[in-house]
This record gives C-alpha cells, sequence and structure tokens, in this order.
C-alpha cells in the first residue's frame, strides 16, 4: 500500500553466509519549516503527513499558543517538484508572536544550567492543581497497548516513534495516536489531532513510545497535560520538572507493570 | 556506585495491583552550551562526562573542521554552583570558524525539501571511492556485539543510546564505546574520542544503537566514515544520502544478521 509515510527500498538481507536482495519499507524523511505570522521559527526533520497537526501541535507544546482557537490558518505548502516543505502558520486576529518563556529558553544567549532550565520552563506553567484520583492503573496500560497495536508505520518500517492521547476515565473512541520519525513530532502531531477534536488536556492522559526526556516533559507540560507516561526511561531532569509541576510521570509502561517517578497519589488505588 | 552519568530516584513500582517503592538509577540530562572562538553555536541536551570529546567530535560531524588538528584548546567550564555548561573550543592558529555546506543548511534562510538537503550535505563531501571489501559480515556482528557489552549506562538506566567506533579489519583492543541519553551525543562523543587516538576514519567502522536518521548518516559521512552500520531502522533520506555518497550502510545489525541498504560490494564475500 502506497503512502507518503514510508517508501519501499531495495535492499540485501544478510543471512546464513549469503546476501539475499529483497524489498523493505523504510520510512520517509523530509525537511518541513515552520513559519509563523511571516517569520521562520524552526525546521524540523519529519515524516511526511498530517502537517497542520504537527503545526499546531508544535505551538502548544512550545508554549507559544495556549489553546487552538489562538490560531488563525494552517497552510502546507508544496513549492516545486520536490517533497513539500512550508508550513505558513498566522495567529488569529493578526496576534503578535508572544515572547513565551518557552522562546526566550530557546533563544537565550546566556549559559543555562539543569536547574535554570527547570525554573525557566516552570515559570511559565502553574503547578498541576491536586486533583482528584482519576488516573488508573488499567487505563495507563490501556492507553499503551493501543497505541502500540495502531503503531502500523512502526510495525512496516521500525523507523518511527509513537504518542498517544486519551481522555480520562478512558474513552476508547477518543484516543488519538500519531506516528513520525522524529519523537518530537510524534507528540506534537497527537498533540495538534487531539486539539482539533477539542480535548481538554487537563483531563486526559498522553502517552508515549520514546524515552522521557526533560524536553518531551516539558512539551507535554506546556500542553496543558498533568498526567504523562511512557514505555521507556525517563532523564533525571524530567523527573525533577515533573515533581516541580506536581505532574504525575510514569516510565517502563510495560504489560501491567511501570516505574511511577512523580506525583504516584494521583493513581486511584483500584 | 556514584557516576556523572546517572543519578539514584526514589520511585514506586505498581506490580501485582499494589506501588512498590524503590529507588532507580535515571540518566543525568543537563544543557552544554558549546561556544567557538568566542561566539555560541549550539546548545545540547546531553549526559554530563566526556565534555571535550564531545565537541571535537561535534566539529568533525559537522563538517566545521576537518580534522582535530584544526582544533586548538578545549574548555570545558563549571559556572556557579549549578552544573557544569559551558564548553570553550578555539580552532589552532587563530582560524576564523569556516563557512562549511554544514553550516549554511543549518542557518539558511530559504526553503528547502529532501532533495536539496541531500544535495547540500552531499556538496561537501566527495564521494568515497571504491574500495578494497575490508568489512566483514563478522566484524560487523562483533562490533555491535561489543558495542552491546559496553552499554553500561544503558543497562542501568535503559535511557541512553550508544554509538562504536572500530578500525577495520576489527582490531578489538581499538574499539571505542560511548553512551549519552541523546544519540547525536554518543556519536559526537565516540567520533571525538577516536580521533583523540589518532584513528583514521576512513578504515573504521561506526556502529549506532539508535535510528540511522538522516542527519546520524550525515554527520557519519561528513566526519569521513565510508562504512555505518546500526541495530535498528534507517529513514529513506538517510538512504538515498549514503548511495549518494556510496557508503555502505546497514541496519537491524542483530546477531549475525543485518539489512544491507547501500553499497553491498562493500562487503568481503567471506
Amino acid at each position: 500500500m502506497d503512502s507518503p509515510q514510508r517508501t519501499f527500498s531495495d535492499c540485501f538481507v544478510r543471512r546464513d553466509g549469503g546476501l539475499h536482495s529483497v524489498s523493505r519499507e523504510v520510512v520517509a524523511e523530509e525537511p518541513l519549516r515552520i513559519v509563523l505570522n511571516g517569520c521562520p521559527i524552526a525546521t524540523l526533520m519529519r515524516t511526511p503527513g498530517n502537517e497542520e497537526e504537527l503545526g499546531l501541535g508544535f505551538l502548544l507544546t512550545e508554549g507559544i499558543v495556549r489553546s487552538a482557537s489562538e490560531v488563525g490558518a494552517i497552510a502546507f505548502c508544496r513549492e516545486g517538484l520536490g517533497s513539500p516543505n512550508e508550513l505558513r502558520i498566522t495567529l488569529a486576529n493578526g496576534d503578535a508572536v508572544p515572547d513565551t518563556p518557552a522562546h526566550r529558553m530557546v533563544y537565550s544567549s546566556c549559559s543555562i544550567c539543569g536547574t535554570e532550565m527547570i525554573e525557566d520552563v516552570a515559570s511559565g506553567i502553574s503547578p498541576f492543581d491536586r486533583r482528584p484520583a482519576r488516573l488508573s492503573a488499567a487505563d495507563i496500560y490501556a492507553l499503551a497497548e493501543r497505541m502500540r497495536a495502531a503503531q502500523e508505520c512502526f510495525r512496516r518500517t521500525g523507523g518511527t516513534h509513537a504518542a498517544a492521547v486519551g481522555v480520562l476515565p478512558l474513552n476508547v473512541d477518543s484516543i488519538v495516536v500519531r506516528e513520525d520519525l522524529g519523537r518530537h513530532n510524534a507528540l506534537d502531531k497527537a498533540v495538534g489531532a487531539a486539539a482539533r477534536q477539542g480535548l481538554d488536556f487537563s483531563r486526559c492522559l498522553v502517552m508515549l513510545s520514546s524515552r522521557l526526556s526533560f524536553e518531551m516533559v516539558a512539551k507535554a507540560a506546556r500542553a496543558g497535560f498533568s498526567d504523562a507516561a511512557g514505555v521507556s526511561a525517563p532523564s533525571a531532569t524530567a523527573v525533577a520538572l515533573a515533581r516541580r509541576l506536581r505532574m504525575f510521570l510514569a516510565g517502563f509502561v510495560r504489560g501491567e507493570t511501570m516505574t511511577v517517578y512523580s506525583d504516584p497519589e494521583a493513581l486511584a488505588s483500584s
């Protein structure tokens, strides 16, 4: 089946001392420039597809906008004969690009250390309120399993990450899963798609196939998720940020076990 | 054992319906600013340790210098009470920072597509000469196994990538393996360490634990490796770049099998 996400490649498998000619699917990867109000703000290496979702999600997870309503038009432009390469976004009401904490961090010219970095991200986000324990282990395991089942591109290419967003208590009909070669993009696409569906992220769990680095947890927090989990390991700085913000953070979600690094009280005791 | 690469974190394992208090190692992650001839050129999120190797490797894989001899002093600066955060590098002989193709791509203000991106990287690198088939499948499998065996931080934290460099035919005593939370950094640290040992990369194989994205293959090519392999999947753009440069590229190196995407002729028939 043809897809912009993947392409067939003639290659060879080495096995039993010989080279065997085969055709294997490989994940597509193309640059995409994001232009906000006429100003280039980022160039991403991404898997083609779902560009408008990627752009909206990027603005939310980078803290450039607080809600989808702040975004006006999103236009994906294919230029010339080559691959599509530019996403032009304008803010609603002709707003100027806000000078967000996230922006200041990225473009800061002074040196930073880990503690300053955590405070810099946290300064733009209110710690999440103590909330009713609506998060069940069963829902976390179920979202991970749904994500795994939806990783079609990964099964074919072995080359993509995935992210999933689900409303709590887990509503199977509302689950959004997106894949991309880049873990940041997979998250941004899932967030953009979920935002377009009007999901309230303060009532959602976000699940990642990738490692839980500082930037991934910061992106989830900026977008408004108080609950995040992943199938792999967190970093020390990611754990510190989650604790600073009173986020729930679990790693190594595998089968029916997981490791909870922050805010275990968020888990219902069931 | 204490290490700047990892730290213990009090957390909970959820298992059999209950939360069990445990202490688990998590990988450290800190920002590092690279300053070249007084000019900040990058801020990386990296695992602390081997900073000088990281800086030297970064200059080589980004095509900013062609050999370690072009680099003068590398000073890792710990500022204030927080974490170390700045690596100050000066080029030898007071050289100005060269305007390399890599630099032009990163800072280009025009839109780019995948084809242009491949040509932009390739324009700074001569295609690798047809060379005697000195690369054996046994050496590729052995380097992957050596890398795996050396992934101490990964075994403890589950949160690091690794890269290995070995002289061909594989000389076990010359193998360099480095780990880092970031796959780019793991490669840069291994390249920097191998360059300090005086290894000739045109006679080396580089092995990656991570996916073989365009940027990873471009970094290997810029540093001078004609032979690259990894335990995971390549992207379509990475395969196209490797073919354009006549690099050997293999993915899914697992046990005694692998998939060869580019230049299978480089493999000795043994």
